[in-house]
């Protein structure tokens, strides 16, 4: 496919005039063709306004239509991905296999989600029926969740794919029946406008209406930050980092009438070795943790950034160990010039604190040109750590903090005093975790997913799954941007008060025509 | 019992020193005894403090021992309703009748909750099962929906009991396994120490630890600020105005780390009499209407505070009968001096608008003393509603506007144009539903509930209810505040990954061993 450089509008493209800019290829630090187009304010003012009509019918489409168009999305995704394999290694610097995953994860939610609604439970359909001999009378009651209105999504830099314009926010709110405006991420312009491309032959082929889905380009945050504050539009869909995300929660709750913003906002993931596993398992857990910490150029919102370990020989042979591989570790091609600097500037500001001591430096391969990040590990005492709380902080990028404790007591009160994280992680024995169940107990408190014996890297796309965890890791502690239960987000339940039958949605029907199940008087069931 | 005027915190008495304050008898305009003493700032960091040393082990109890505890403020509420009919009658003026219907609401709110937390599903309890073989590694996750932590909640003026210190917020907090700090209302504070001091006995009672239970007085605004802004308190609950609810959301969103405010703000609640029914029931209506309007001097959130109707013979006929019944209305006695002034100032001032017509107006007694408010009716023309914003406004208060419309087009351009509420009313007959099946459409957007024939007051508690709707309706329009959905406020999703059976929660090991519906792979079982 061609690439344009425009916004789509709906069904139109838009038009010349607004600022523009490119991508940056990060392998060569060379910008790739073509130039993007800024988005207008009428654009964006359009783009609402579509999104809001369409609205209208696209929120009374039945699960199972609604499930043909994310299929129909899917399938063309599979049909582009060798064109994805090009461009997106382009603008991302990522390996091939790396786009192949991720480009099947993306269709892989869609297809999650068309299987979730085609089945058609999830509305959590009620029914508690009414009494008239009651005095006064008993209302018949059948409520269900239903669609929010317009949802802005902000493509992520680190998932050009999975978590950008046909990622999970757009898939899940899709999926409830809600129209989509994407704000796409700079950084990767024609991955988003080839998958953009994707979405409204889809939404054409399937016959869903105009300003279903819009994509806006934009070289600043003036798109965004209109989106965000537009009167017609009700959620927001966001990850990326706590300072943009804040941004984006401090506008919301600004607006006259606040709208719900969930935003996912990374987080430093910790890590605790307990003693018995790491007598046991030092050395494989070093391996494992250098693999979670360079992964992707440890570009993840997973990466864990700080590990807490018993002082003793062990914890020794457990840092030396990790020291050689990290010294070992070639530099890595980051995802923007941005991402990098900032990478750089926060490690460079790290080495010099006097408590901290740089363990191990990767290696910069010689002549090596383009967007690169070099692997760091740094070392602090559990007392230093304790009182610094910048050491707390993510540093996006492949780096990790070992912080060495003397005593049970100095590593519980680290837990304690954790902020929100999207993960916790714990190494241990049986043993282990029965002495340690205090801190179990605490890190369900600070976390969203609590891992057991792996590493917090991979995040698993089913039902059960949970990325989120309390602010500063998202916005929304009470909700996941993974799995099925993502699509709460953008749904809110209705009740429906003594309606005829023949005016309820088929979900609320008596025969209960959709085979679903509902909580009749407080049972669950099919009938 | 002996009231004491002191805060709760813990188990123990608020001291002296802060700022005093009395209730108002409404009937009589009247201080009543004793004086109530503000909680001071350490006071606040206390019950903060409690709380959260409280969290840790509440947050461990079973369902099962968390029902014991809330029946046993249920019972312990049923044995003081002798006692609440007076002091309640005294505080906020409602006839007897209405405070043990309440007082019996609010104890079969503790038990609905009760018996949710006994049964158990409503964790909502995860599981997708691992596979070792797959590459990579497809890992065993688990999740459930854990309580949050302090949660604190601001008594309602209007319902005293059922919204109050062991109202709904309370319950369903508890209910999650929360512990909880009240603010009470100024306006009844003997009714918040009297349900204070049974729910402290039942914690006791129940062998709960110090600090699930705080109850907080303050003459001001100072303590529920510091409550809202403490870093320990997890979520806020709160029944009241749009002012006040925007201000605790605003302070909330200001945090260093932000916490979701669950505000109830009230609502206009409109009502649609479309032709059919206007031509068949138009009396029936309006004495149903009337009835609503009146209904506890109009001081519910569910009020029907905007009545639309097609102009003709039918309309003047309902407006004559609707005005005799409004004119023939004596004064009623309100909670408060500062809800009265407030209506009586809105009442006035929308007597004085130019284009609307004050229709009828009720008879203040001969002789009366006591804070009382007149019913009032308006009317108004469809194209001067749409030019008065203002006119959509909640007036708290036993007073209605009646808004008559020219043509079906006019109708559905103000329902387009209606923020969001409680609730949304339609009378129709089948053919009306039929003929304006996009009214219902508009209408589901605007509101949490739709009634059909019948009247918005009256929310009935169960499990298929949503009191909720779009802001300015409620400040998080994806929650109810009312029925079992509304354990969800104060829960979330925590995931498990790879944990070995043994550190399971109950609720997520192989054998089920609470017999509870969860999701496997998928699929709902009670295996």
């Amino acid at each position: 496919m061609d690439l344009h450089g425009r916004s789509f509008i709906g069904w139109a493209s838009g038009t010349d005039g607004g600022k523009t800019f490119t991508a940056i290829n990060p392998a060569t630090a060379q910008p790739i063709a073509p130039n993007y187009i800024s988005a207008s304010a009428a654009e964006v003012e359009r783009a609402a306004q579509l999104a809001a009509q369409a609205f209208i019918s696209f929120s009374r489409t039945s699960g199972k239509e609604r499930a043909v168009f994310l299929r129909e999305i899917a399938n063309r995704l599979d049909g582009i991905v060798d064109e994805l394999v090009i461009r997106t290694n382009q603008e991302a610097g990522l390996a091939e296999a790396r786009i192949r995953s991720e480009a099947a994860r993306t269709a892989f939610q869609m297809r999650l989600f068309a299987d979730l609604i085609e089945e058609g439970s999830w509305v959590r359909a009620r029914l508690d029926k009414g009494d008239a001999d009651r005095k006064p009378a008993k209302p018949d009651l059948r409520s269900m969740w239903r669609p929010l209105g317009p949802v802005v999504v902000f493509g992520a830099s680190n998932f050009p794919l999975a978590y950008s314009v046909a990622g999970g926010d757009t898939a899940s709110a899709f999926a409830a029946g809600n129209p989509v405006i994407v704000k796409a991420h700079p950084a990767h312009p024609g991955t988003s406008e080839l998958v953009g491309a994707v979405i409204i032959a889809a939404a054409r082929a399937c016959g869903m209406p105009e300003g279903i889905f819009s994509l806006l380009f934009d070289a600043g945050t003036e798109v965004g930050s209109a989106l965000v504050k537009h009167p017609l539009v009700r959620a927001v869909g966001f990850t990326g980092s706590q300072r943009g995300g804040r941004a984006l929660m401090n506008l919301a709750a600004a607006r006259p009438a606040p709208i719900p913003v969930f935003a996912e906002m990374g987080s430093t993931n910790p890590v605790f070795i307990l003693p018995g596993a790491l007598a046991a398992r030092g050395e494989q857990i070093a391996e494992g943790l250098h693999g979670s910490v360079t992964l992707g150029a440890g570009q993840f919102c997973t990466k864990p950034g700080m590990v807490f370990l018993p002082k003793g020989k062990d914890a020794t042979n457990f840092s030396q160990n990790l020291s050689k591989r990290i010294g070992e570790s070639a530099s890595q091609v980051m995802l923007t010039p941005g991402i990098q600097s900032a990478y750089t500037g926060m490690v460079g500001a790290r080495a010099k604190q006097s408590k901290v001591s740089l363990a191990a430096e990767g290696k910069p391969s010689a002549g090596e040109v383009g967007v690169r990040g070099v692997p760091a590990m740094f070392a602090v005492e559990a007392a230093d750590f304790l009182d610094e709380p910048d050491l707390s902080e993510e540093v996006f990028g492949p780096t990790t903090l070992l912080v060495s404790y003397g005593t049970r007591e100095e590593m519980l009160e680290i837990a304690r005093g954790l902020q929100g994280h999207l993960t916790a992680t714990l190494h241990g024995t049986d043993e282990d975790l029965r002495e340690y169940r205090e801190l179990v107990e605490i890190l369900e408190q600070k976390a969203g997913r609590l891992v057991f014996n792996g590493f917090p890297t991979g995040v698993e796309v089913g039902h059960a799954i949970v990325h989120g965890g309390p602010y500063p890791a998202t916005s929304d502690g009470q909700s996941t941007s993974v799995g099925s239960q993502a699509i709460y987000r953008f749904a809110r339940p209705v009740c429906y008060q003594n309606f005829p039958g023949a005016a309820l949605p088929d979900e609320l029907k008596d025969a209960n025509p959709l085979g679903i199940w509902r909580l009749k008087d407080g049972a669950l069931t099919k009938d």
